[in-house]
């Protein structure tokens, strides 16, 4: 049996690191979880132990640190600054993918802040060769319309139960991702609140005969953001069934649910300008 | 042997229900997790597994979704409501506790709305005989200050390596209970404003030279709140630890920091007035 | 406002501790999270920030790993050691509290473990004046009973649409803690293995009428273990939900089930013998 | 702006069947969550909200109890009768994936189980066209050796100030997959009993001088199974931290180490055969 090494790669995942920056008359706080990942030359350490090759992982968390201690910045041209360093300082190493969330504060004083839960920032930096893309994203971001939302004209085959749907509430969890067409230094915040604003205004101006119709919405608004070529989407439907109080003499028009766990539905999909160039490596890496 | 059932309690616990409420131009929308344990005349089914007396855990949570259909309204009244009906309704039952999580959202539109993550407000409500008790609440209230607190002048054993900290993060997720003085029916959300305020303002103000003193500075703030008469507060120290990086040539004067996550401090401690009167159930049952 | 300060702890939750015996020709494997809490002479940080009276909880967990350099050994012996220990050198401390998991590893080999999952054993141990109580336990024990298990002659109101079951299926995950007569020294491995077995046995062989009756008989069968007074269980009632498979043309005699994940029911008891002394601080606080 | 629809799918994520066998003495119990992704001719739904070619969620649900009426058997039997079902039944449906988890229980009794935790079997079923791909696998399987793992010989650059280790803990959660030659019905019980046992005799034999060359040797170990044709690992580096006792005038000969949580080493691997034959859609799909 001849036996090969396939692709593969290694790094030090979900570094977490608060920055403070304290030049001004407020403190700035950064709240990042980092995660790195490295391929290249990496055959002697699989086939032979021997790790002549290999930065440790755990000098890949000592980079994260210090290179906090120049700034953080946009999460976009911090992930590319590490990318960009481990491809270029490590012979051996020829791709590298960091990927970062980013923990949302409010301001509540000079020096003090409290923990946000609407939506988590997040990028996809890769470098290879002499060259950077970055994917920008948002996750957890839950989003809910009480009305304004259909289900109908669907298949009806032997397993099918499920009635029509006139008026129900849609709630889901954004999960999107989207690639730039350059990793050129550009207003990272501007861009992603663009696009955080496009999302959350589609969800709720959409009014739904599907969930994918909302996606396919979303998707097309943030690639209105300048510079922004392609979206990808993965919403769970997340369920709430009326209640049937007619056991109890009571109608339900409409007003009380039960918020289901799971099963959920899972629709994913991606949305993308028709001359979009080719995506790299980040793209099918960033999940 | 002769042995004997002590303390007991059932009920349906984490019951998720959201109702809508459609009688204005906007939707309102109200989120809850609702958990119900019963105590009383329960012999029969331990020890011979004779359910006469055992109103199923079904009909708990039936229950809950058909008071609904009359409005949520404040989760105090809410909480008293179905804590009252358990014990009028069953002669078997002679004690309930009430426990629901009211999870937020923010208004995006008339219809619209996003989940947020400041905070969860609770109730704990009981009744016993023809007295209701009512323990008010907020978890996963994350706060964090910058600077402004210290931690020096502590015992130091054979086992002490700590340094004392003249400028350190501190950072903690609040989990806190009040009770009140009585549950007749009053302003509740303004009551829980002003605890809520009170918590965070007494956290951001409070120059620490121990998480304790700012867990006592905290409680007594929510004591000048009308009608709360104690606090119970547990704050995890959530640790975040200057980053030596000395080994790379490298200062770091108070701005890159390792966010830990286990093992933590853990303070809690009670907060009364001196004049509070005993508590009811509910408060040994509060958690 | 006269405002006092009422009850109170600290300590360090959720140290994270592995011990390897290597003495022998194979290597024991001890895996813990242990959790401190002290009381005792603690105003002064409280009101003032004078830490004068606090040992650290970071030489508590210094503490936790210097005592395993003389080995772990039963979680019961570790958990009086580290109590007794705070309250004998720590004149500030009257009263301590250490809460110890034992996660379970399987023996691969001489070096070589897989963790197991059937089970977390648990301890409390508290100590105060000059005697020590010992709390012993399990978590996370998921057991299923596909037949032997009904429910029915419940109570009817007007909210119930519960139909009477003949044969259910019956699962939990079983919380348990016992207290014991006294925390002398005594052969706890076996101990805690005949109350595990006296649980599983007595789950087992429970025709079951209520999860109520399950529970007692479980409580009845732990205190049949030498030296064991008190059982307290609280037992969530994992639903599983027969699928109406009716609308496809199918009956469903029993085989397939929906496995709920919430609401769930919770059963919460305490069976002890009607001669136990009186509980200590441990048992209270146990949780 | 021209915008398109790109690769989507949609489907009921974790549905949550149990199965009991009943026409034996004994029953047999499976406990299965059940994932269904669908991809093919959807246009209309996302950019018109036209569903006429949509099978709801809810029916795939209903589908995946229906069929579990005739049994469930193997995994991967079960995945690809309902991958294949989707496909065959539905025109619009060209491709799905139905990705299964299966719980494991241990025998107690004729009709009793305990949940055990010693690793997850899965597998991700296709089907496209007239063909079936299966992919099997295992999650969180936990293993150590608290011997026999070096780390030395590793690339030092400005941020490296990792010790050589020769002896450390080396411990991992096993997620590993792999795909089979064909789909064609065989012994998939015996298949994952060897695959599984394969992984675990690599890990436990293996002298390892990086993650990497124990991550190699498991893989090597799979293909040794017959009929695998390619295996993809995803190994963490749960790092054990030998805790330095020699502030409290103690030594540490490799035997009190803490065990963190974040961040941690994550080693990503393929190993296959040089004559593996190309890999259908669920390999990209297994995630």
């Amino acid at each position: 049996m001849n036996v090969v090494l396939g692709p593969n790669n290694y790094g030090k995942a979900e570094t977490r690191l608060v920055h403070v920056r304290r030049d001004g008359p407020e403190h700035e706080l950064a709240d990042l979880t980092v995660s790195v990942a490295l391929a290249g030359d990496l055959d002697g350490t699989h086939l032979h132990g021997d790790n002549s090759t290999v930065l440790p992982t755990d000098t890949q968390k000592n980079t994260v640190y210090a290179f906090a201690r120049d700034g953080v910045g946009e999460i976009e041209d911090f992930g590319v600054r590490l990318a960009r360093h481990f491809v270029e300082s490590q012979p051996s190493i020829s791709r590298s993918r960091v990927s970062i969330a980013e923990h949302g504060w409010r301001r509540l004083g000079p020096h003090s802040f409290a923990r946000t839960g609407e939506g988590t920032r997040t990028v996809v930096a890769s470098f290879e060769g002499t060259t950077a893309w970055v994917v920008s994203g948002i996750t957890d971001l839950v989003l809910l319309n009480s009305t304004g939302s259909e289900f109908h004209g669907f298949v009806r085959d032997r397993y099918t139960t499920l009635a029509d749907a006139d008026d129900r509430i849609l709630a889901t969890a954004v999960q999107a991702r989207w690639r730039h067409a350059g990793a050129e230094e550009k207003d990272w915040a501007a861009s992603f609140a663009a696009a955080r604003d496009a999302l959350v205004g589609a969800f709720v101006d959409t009014h739904s005969r599907s969930l994918q119709q909302t996606l396919y919405a979303m998707g097309r608004a943030v690639l209105g953001v300048d510079g922004i070529v392609e979206v990808r989407l993965s919403l769970p439907n997340k369920h709430h069934f009326l209640v049937d109080l007619a056991p109890f003499g009571l109608d339900n028009p409409g007003e009380v649910f039960y918020a289901a766990d799971r099963p959920y539905g899972l629709i994913e999909g991606t949305v993308l300008r028709e001359d979009a160039p080719p995506p790299g490596p980040a793209w099918s890496l960033a999940g």
